[in-house]
């Protein structure tokens, strides 16, 4: 059994191995700039390890793995154009380093190019391969829309921003252990369980998230608390303080959401006073528990012996430990 | 057999049958669009006629051939952004209507979309249409790319325009047939031949293009010409033109393509002066006319009744005397 670190380091070495072409440079050279400048491999690791649970070929998993970590890098390249976001691994972003045009069409060769290497599935799964993984693609860019549409609206349901981070964030890893799954040659229903826990655990990781950006330790985080709420974002922490406050703090928080004009620092601690009086830290942090718990029940339901899923298992822990 | 019209009317047909999801409508309502608003459907239509001349069922074609249809949008609406088009078939381009990041994220959804269609080929070719699919693409993207340099570039060589073409146009087409044909479940070599035949007849189609637009009937094309003398295009006639003209036509030549303040009229009527001084209609003529006649070769070649090539002989020959 392969741990999440060596499935990691044999992605590394994988993606370091495809030779994308020199020609046309603007079009290339971004590609291999931002695969190179870090990155966690999360998502294909995932492949690998749930593919090695049911005893598959890890080496036959490696291309359709790395066809998942392209297509995620793909979604950063347009979601950075979208969002005018300057740096991504504390980089220049590849619109700012070359521009609109070079990322529209590099992440367009990218997208295609997943497909491309997902095709080296094997002949018996490559059908319920490829269709996992475009469902969950359309499904990234269903997120990816909801999450700008969120920009524009005051007010957005608690359900509706669940569903936004599932289809953004978690289908993504849930496709990932069950691509993996497929082909490692699990039987359907297992392949599904495995699904449904990366859904879980993806949820539980973004709602994390929220929570760092405002109550994590600056110095573990590596950035100043609190921007989610200079930029207005409507995550978990700011739809339950709207939904639970009462009048008065619901009027506060709206002035500071509507401000076009203010101190980021003074809106910081004026937001934050109203969440620590509606107990915001404690709510969401049961909130993730509830879907950190819920996968980790997936797991048990999982038909294979326990050791196999102890790889698994110590992800989901080390994820909900994080503080960064 | 099927005739190219009803072909297209069958992809028509097929097309509006498709039910994209209504929700987020940022999303889907620009792929409704940009697919209710015309286009030839010359593409899908071609997989279907290559798939119905091996005897295919063409039928079981329908998906397929309408993702090569919807793949060819999607590159239209991000090209669309990346030149800066503002009218597509007679209207609004997506970018225009809503704005870029609705026609950068419609677009990602359509070009996914596309490979989710293909997803529904029969087994046997499953991996080889994607294959195929999946190398043309990636192709188009760096035809694309090319185009984009020789915006940036004074002179441009004759064989790097025609491969441009190549890849930004013709492989698409030849791809078309090639898919049709394995649909239909013609020899390797069949497909090859229909895909050389494809390839050859679209960089004559798009020499055709060049040539319309500068001596075209304007009452045929339906708009003014000479505008890519205006755009400072760097067409198969102004690349001959730089090639061929002696030094004082040259350096006129490379005056208005330089002239950054200049009458539009005037700078057709000069270009076009030299153009004939040239000769350059007859010689672009000749090149059209060496990639019809090699098109044509092929289709000789294919191993299949001389009664099945009818349709898509003359879907050639009409193309090659087309007026607009």
């Amino acid at each position: 059994m392969y741990t999440l670190n060596e499935a990691q380091q044999l992605i590394d070495r994988h993606l370091k191995n495809i030779k994308f072409p020199e020609e046309p440079a603007e079009l290339y050279d971004p590609v291999r700039y931002i695969l190179s400048i870090g990155g966690k491999r999360v998502r294909p690791a995932l492949v690998l390890l749930a593919c090695d649970m049911f005893a598959g070929s890890v080496d036959s998993a490696l291309h359709p793995a790395t066809a998942v970590e392209i297509f995620h890098n793909f979604t950063l390249l347009h979601d950075d154009i979208m969002d005018k976001s300057e740096l991504r691994r504390g980089k220049d972003t590849v619109h700012i380093k070359w521009n609109n045009n070079v990322a529209i069409l590099s992440g367009d060769v990218m997208s295609i190019t997943a497909s491309r290497l997902l095709n080296n599935s094997p002949g018996a799964v490559l059908r319920g391969v490829n269709d996992v993984f475009t469902k969950t693609a359309i499904q990234v860019c269903e997120g990816q829309q909801m999450d700008m549409n969120f920009e524009k609206e005051q007010v957005v349901e608690e359900s509706s921003y669940l569903k936004m981070i599932e289809l953004k964030t978690a289908v993504l890893i849930a496709a990932s252990l069950k691509i993996g799954a497929m082909l490692g040659g699990a039987a359907e229903k297992d392949a599904e369980i495995l699904y449904n826990f990366g859904r879980d655990l993806g949820i539980a990781f973004q709602l994390q998230d929220d929570l760092l950006d405002t109550y994590g330790d600056p110095d573990l985080v590596g950035k100043k608390p609190g921007m989610d709420i200079v930029d207005n974002k409507k995550t978990m922490l700011m739809i339950m303080a709207l939904e639970g406050g009462n009048d008065g703090q619901k009027e506060e928080l709206i002035h500071w959401l509507s401000a076009e004009v203010f101190d980021p620092d003074r809106k910081i601690s004026e937001v934050v006073r109203i969440f620590n009086e509606l107990d915001i830290k404690s709510k969401v942090q049961e909130k993730i528990k509830h879907y950190y718990d819920n996968s980790l029940s997936h797991l048990k339901d999982l038909n294979c012996p326990d050791e196999r899923k102890t790889e698994l298992y110590n992800f989901a822990c080390n994820l909900m430990k994080r503080k960064k």
